[in-house]
């Protein structure tokens, strides 16, 4: 099947899954999660394939540490699927019931978005989070995973598939893109996939963002500051940026601009370089701060960059509006920190600073699923529109208005010989 | 100011809106009421001079009746306004409050979306109640309105804008785009917009859709069904359709199609073709239709069709199920009925149909935010994913995450020396 003949079985299913029971789902869940188990041998010979070939193909160890699946990513997939079912249904949740008139009334509650395309890096384990997440929230997926584990992702998939068939899930829950060629075809089916959630390098993101009709959740950059604000305690300061600067570089919620009150920088760079300088990290300056501490000078432009790297940007600001401007205009609207210790002023940058995610004294590095308690996320989405931020399974749904009447025309409401009474039932 | 200097320093302001009290937003709409009534006068002479222009060039008497702002609709607004100030904040409210660890506490709350693009149909009293839903909500809003009625567009846009600035909200709170040449510039803009909702004619929007990076909310068509179940009451059905096609036959949510199940097909028919033809609308049938009831025949496509008119197109279908089929493939997700005696197919039909609103045993022209008791929308969004339906005040927000910590660092929540709790605090 091409994928568009897939997305048109998805989404003629779609409904399906949607009134499925939540013990259904989670009976699938659970199969899948045995069979996974009942599998290990063959997933483990597939990603030894995989493994080999990467190896073979000079795959950097940092890579490598990704594409491998082994025991203990088994044993942590199986305890996220066990935990998964242990969560409450995110389906048919009423926001609102609501008496129009006698005998009208009208209920919001929440549904599946219906099938969505996810097209992620190469790691195992994310195949088998994504597709948990989605079966639990209801919705169809169609799956694209990183081509350095396509033998695992294939394995995987097939055991995840038949189980869930098995436990009786409706033929098109799932489907499984194996060739990078058949991305663009995905792109073009926005009569049949919902939304789109592409993971992976800015550039490809972007790409994806540019070239389809279909709703897209993510981001492609991840520029996070954190503002050293006048009356921030300075060893919490240092330890943080260090924290969320190198405990792990590569990733979306690592800090790269740090803005610092101008009336401590003379005090604080100097402790700040020293401990950035300890830590192996390279500093990028504005004028002021390159005097300051000697470091590589930037213009304004070298504020937009996202180093995935153990590298920095430095400025210092007149004050928090300066702070908030600049984050506001050369953010992401990702993850943004606040290190003070005036509570008026984290809130005044909880409320001014237009980011997912919004901190006061603590690491940028928090912004994840998991860490939020969500169980996982399928991605963190930049966007303005909900879902926003870190999304789980409760991101994974909308609503849809329910109304049930006897007979109600709206004719005696235009005319006005009848009027609605708007009575709120929850 | 061009129309991206004007996005530029509505982006700039709209964290100041984001941040402003309900206290000072009521405030300004009460400005705005007043300011309104004080100026009825020139208001009605702009109006008088944009309904001279249009039935000079030569405007249908139907049209017309939209462009006019008199008495009536300036007093229907200002009780709009006045009754938008009684309804509670949509903002700063918490959906989630949780504590992830001793000292670190996440909470989720709304905020608003931030610069909103309205582009709308030539009709005044829509200025003034888009205008006001986006101020309570505290959005920044760029406001095109259709061009027939510019004179009376930029005479309230004026008054609405000096009274929400001498209330106190920032210089961006507001703009109008008053030429049609702006509306492309418009589309450029997502480094500034947040959300584009264009209302007007189904190309219009599809053109937005197709030529912009900015999400965009709202419908194209709006092909809505009504399904007659085979234990539905003749009579109620019978009214059901003529009230959902002739009250207002213009508008999205007017029925297209009536879909008859095939038990009650020979009964049924003869019965509803002679309602139909009484109240003056010409019947489209498929085969089966047709040779029952000798109306014009159309094929699969002609299904696709949204009149927008006193036509109609009818067609049997062997059981729900096929209902659902038809309403899922050639249906707009828009607002869709059963008319049934049966619950159980009324909640099947809840479940399976892919709409935005589903309904049971009422019409179609309910799918409205006024009748919804939002107290006026911005439009209805035929998307998947959030707002969805009606949009009123709630759909005008987003959410944003607050984390506030102690100097958290994520390194030992990674090398295992600290562990999550996740205790909810709401």
């Amino acid at each position: 099947m091409t994928i568009t003949e897939k997305a048109i079985l998805l989404k003629k299913d779609s409904p399906k899954l949607a009134s499925s029971s939540i013990e259904l789902r989670n009976k699938a869940l659970s199969f899948i999660a045995k069979s996974l188990k009942d599998n290990a041998t063959p997933i483990f010979e597939a990603n030894a394939q995989d493994m080999k070939a990467a190896e073979e193909s000079g795959t950097a160890p940092a890579v490598m540490k990704r594409l491998k699946f082994g025991e203990d990513k088994l044993k942590s997939s199986v305890e996220g699927i066990e935990s998964l079912i242990g969560l409450s249904d995110p389906l048919n949740i009423v926001s609102m019931k609501r008496s129009l008139d006698e005998g009208l009334t009208l209920t919001r509650s929440t549904c599946p978005i219906g099938v969505i395309g996810v097209i992620f890096e190469a790691r195992p384990d994310a195949l088998i989070q994504i597709s948990s997440l989605c079966l639990k929230s209801g919705n169809c997926c169609i799956l694209k995973g990183g081509s350095e584990t396509r033998r695992t992702n294939k394995v995987l998939f097939d055991i995840i598939y038949n189980a869930a068939i098995s436990a009786g899930l409706p033929e098109g829950c799932m489907a499984q893109a194996e060739d990078r060629s058949e991305i663009s075809e995905l792109l073009t089916c926005d009569r049949y996939v919902d939304l789109l959630i592409p993971r992976g390098s800015n550039s490809f993101v972007r790409y994806c963002m540019d070239n389809t009709r279909i709703p897209v959740m993510g981001h492609a950059d991840g520029i996070c500051h954190m503002y050293v604000d006048s009356s921030a305690d300075f060893d919490m300061a240092l330890s943080l940026i260090v924290d969320a600067k190198t405990q792990y570089s590569a990733v979306c919620n690592a800090v790269e601009t740090i803005l610092i009150n101008e009336t401590i920088a003379k005090e604080f760079l100097p402790l700040l370089s020293a401990r950035l300088k300890e830590a192996g990290v390279k500093m990028n300056g504005s004028k002021e701060v390159a005097a300051l501490i000697g470091c590589n000078e930037i213009s304004d432009d070298g504020f937009k960059k996202e180093y995935l790297d153990k590298e920095i940007s430095l400025k210092t600001v007149n004050n928090i509006d300066e702070a908030i401007e600049h984050i506001n205009t050369y953010g992401s609207h990702h993850t943004d920190c606040i290190i003070t210790k005036d509570e008026k002023n984290r809130d005044y940058f909880f409320t001014m600073v237009d980011s997912a995610n919004v901190y006061c004294n603590c690491s940028t590095r928090f912004a994840d699923g998991f860490r939020y308690g969500f169980g996982a996320e399928v991605g963190i989405s930049t966007g303005k529109m909900p879902p926003r931020g870190p999304v789980g399974l409760e991101g994974l749904v909308t609503y849809k208005y329910k109304m049930t009447g006897s007979g109600h025309m709206v004719a005696p409401y235009c005319d006005g010989s009848k009027s609605f009474h708007f009575v709120d039932l929850n």
